[in-house]
């Protein structure tokens, strides 16, 4: 067994260091000397990747063009928008000189205290102050709406305890920014976003996600609504993974946009802006990997299926890599990504062992039997089920198993979230059963009180009121006083 | 004629003024309100873009994986490589604290002077130190090299004088670095990626482009050697397009990055990087534009073809959008991106006009009398030769003059740089000669001293010493001193 292996933490001993083992040991990132950055390894990146290139593809099918604006943010542009800069100002890494200089015996170099700025520079926490000043000079009618533009980009917000992927000072996202002459256009961008998102968990991530509206106290500082996908973590923690937020017309009139209407009337624009991040590889490892090491869907896998020869000596190896170059071929051809590991300084064992810890869905392995009996050993990751199958067919029937894998993924990840979902309507009964977590229907006053104290006595928050789901009114459960409407509480990442 | 081609000044006139002029007009990028740094709007990302898919996917093909390292760098990791610091230290933009909080009233929100950083942390103005100290966790044994990472980012350098994607102070870049076991191969990676770089320009970008080696002032600051490829703009100004350094051992021994060799003893490790940026944007747009605006080589052009219906009325329109649907679907189905405008806002004239400014290849037109008689009108707009012909097979043809268009534009800038390149053997000619721009082949004596009176004199600098020019000894023409070979020098952007 490969010593990476061995030294997993098991889920039920810690589930949270057997997450940050994991992420080093399946050679995902790794912390950076830097104060809550980390280093993105080759395969967490490349996972990174196949994400983004299936995002941006949506993105594109659904009109959105990519741009890139400016990293810095002058500091005044934050304040401009109230609630945005109560919201970020916290969590702000500034920029206040633009030199270095040797010190006075040459040992070192120090900040030059003349090159000092005049307006200190923010780092962007996120972007809608700098988009929305530049959007001033691209509306003038409503000729020139709906604009839709995402970029990709890094930003930082100085988080002060970080883990990776799920919380860091500096992460990798996307963010989408459209400006819409009416209200009702820009709701339905921001939930036609939305589900963009869900759908992107659901297929390729195979991450089951509640879709639903964010109470007053958890919205994006400066949205009227922020929409958000919530997933369920194998702890029964919920991790918002992605969100949507219809901005309403504030960064419009903090900005100064406005637009000749049909009517050759001036208005304010209206705005919504939406983000998935690096955090959606948090989502991706926690649901679906096992005490073995990451479980990969095959759809974001950057290898679909791994080939180890078992051999002998040089004859047996070439023998059996000729068998297996036409399947190899067969595969790529049908776009899956194969990995044929003839590598002669690992033996067979570490070999299984590391791509089981890496994720790898489906693992073929031939050996001087296998040849003879014209058969291979299949392994499939998800379920860790073993055979012996005949080599005809072989690449059809691993194709297959890669849909099969992806679906049955999914569906046990949806089964276990729906396993963990309670309808409750007790109090005392929620603050003894939210500790083991799942995510709770309760009834809600709607009162930010109300909210902050289950916050307070139980580290849970109303994660959303979700969509799709049959409301009927109640009481609730903390206040007593009458509830419309269940919501979702939950500790969460 | 559109508005904004009547304003583009002539390149005749004033080609600095027309290439600014040109950027904005053409809607690729635009200054932001933060000193140096532009907004890339979507026309100008969308072929970013296409460069970064082609590049990325020869990285790819050269066995470069991309990864991801943190945007911040603590202020004493450049102190390491002594050089390295010198080179960079005036561009810095230094981060000192994290965090903002309301002034005294409420009225703004101001540095908070309790959050100030321990110790200063750079903006990245490439990430050579950063790398290499986390390289180190990973390179213990031979076994372990090479490693090649390539990382897609933005930087920063504090410019003072700075022009839309040919000089800002936030740029968008990729960073290759290797790490070898051996000189050998270090230096051969680093002639390699040079060859990656030269064929991208040519095949794709259609500039040619001159591959050498830069002398000692000229290197990249912690480099044994830096290779570049250079490219001659229409003012015969010279463009550094992209540089690939040979940086020894100097790193490694600055971050103590060492391996144990096949013999068990340590040694330390080889390094090279390597880097194109959104500069190659200004080669792009200065090489083949004209008065008329933007001519882009179809590989990168984001709509290859557009297609305007002219018409009286919805009938007509409706007929000329019909007929032309097979084509746009035959045309897809190749791989050319093409786009119908048939909006009813703008009339035919101002469409061409705006067509000819963004650069779009070929421009298909058709009216009532196309329509009768099975022709459609094709402008190139490489050579804007307008032609009447026949609508039959018209996919296939459009497909070859694409590639015609691709070969034409490459062939023309090449015969240009050619007609352009001088042996001059004479510094008092040569002072009057470059002042009209040029890549001048002179013999030169390898002093430092003998660069810096050329540069201080005329302006002009060493671009490199050309591989695959056929050198003779001589006499070098500022110094009279005896030269090994001809360097080429010109002025450069």
């Amino acid at each position: 067994m490969a010593k990476e292996l061995k030294e997993l933490t098991k889920r039920a001993e810690n589930y949270s260091q057997w997450y940050n083992d994991l992420v080093v040991k399946a050679d995902l990132a790794e912390q950076s000397p830097v104060r809550g950055c980390m280093v993105i390894k080759p395969y967490g990146y490349a996972i990174w990747e196949k994400m983004q290139q299936q995002l941006d593809k949506e993105f594109k099918k659904a009109g959105v063009q990519n741009a890139y604006f400016p990293l810095l943010i002058p500091k005044s542009f934050f304040s401009r928008e109230a609630e945005h800069v109560q919201g970020f100002a916290k969590e702000c890494a500034v920029v206040t000189h633009y030199r270095l200089k040797e010190n006075e015996d040459g040992s070192d170099v120090v900040v030059d205290p003349s090159a000092k700025l005049e307006e200190e520079l923010i780092i962007r926490p996120t972007s809608e102050t700098i988009i929305w000043n530049t959007y001033k000079g691209w509306i003038k009618s409503w000729r020139d709406l709906p604009i839709m533009c995402n970029q990709w980009c890094n930003v930082m917000r100085w988080e002060m305890r970080t883990r990776p992927f799920l919380r860091t000072s500096e992460f990798l996202w996307q963010e989408g920014h459209t400006a819409h002459a009416t209200k009702e256009e820009a709701e339905a961008e921001a939930q036609k976003m939305l589900k963009v998102y869900a759908d992107f968990a659901e297929k390729w991530m195979a991450v089951p996600v509640i879709q639903g509206v964010k109470s007053e106290t958890e919205r994006f500082a400066g949205a009227l609504d922020t929409y958000t996908i919530e997933a369920m973590m194998q702890d029964g923690k919920a991790l918002q993974s992605g969100t949507s937020h219809f901005l309403g017309q504030n960064f419009a009139k903090s900005f100064d946009v406005t637009f000749l209407n049909k009517e050759n009337k001036p208005e304010y624009v209206w705005a919504t802006s939406w983000g998935v991040s690096t955090r959606l590889m948090g989502a991706l490892i926690m649901v679906h990997s096992d005490d073995n090491g990451l479980v990969l869907p095959p759809n974001l896998a950057p290898i679909q299926v791994v080939m180890i020869p078992i051999y002998k000596n040089d004859e047996q190896l070439n023998a059996i890599c000729e068998k297996l170059q036409p399947v190899i071929r067969e595969l790529q051809a049908a776009g899956v990504s194969v990995k044929l590991d003839d590598s002669d300084n690992k033996r067979p064992g570490f070999k299984f062992a590391d791509y089981e810890l890496k994720g790898v869905p489906v693992r073929l392995a031939m050996g001087a039997r296998d040849l003879e009996n014209n058969t291979i050993e299949l392994m499939r990751r998800d379920t860790l089920e073993k055979e012996n199958v005949s080599f005809d067919n072989i690449a059809q029937h691993v194709t297959e198993l890669l849909a099969d894998i992806q679906n049955n993924l999914f569906e046990k990840a949806r089964r276990y979230r729906d396993a963990h979902i309670y309808e409750c309507d007790n109090y005392d009964e929620f603050k003894t059963k939210v500790k083991d977590g799942g995510f709770f229907l309760c009834h809600w006053d709607g009162t930010a009180e109300t909210e902050a104290k289950i916050k307070e006595e139980t580290q849970a928050t109303i994660r959303c009121i979700p969509f799709g789901y049959e409301q009927t009114e109640g009481v609730d459960m903390v206040s007593g006083k009458p509830a419309k409407c269940r919501v979702i509480i939950a500790r969460s990442y």
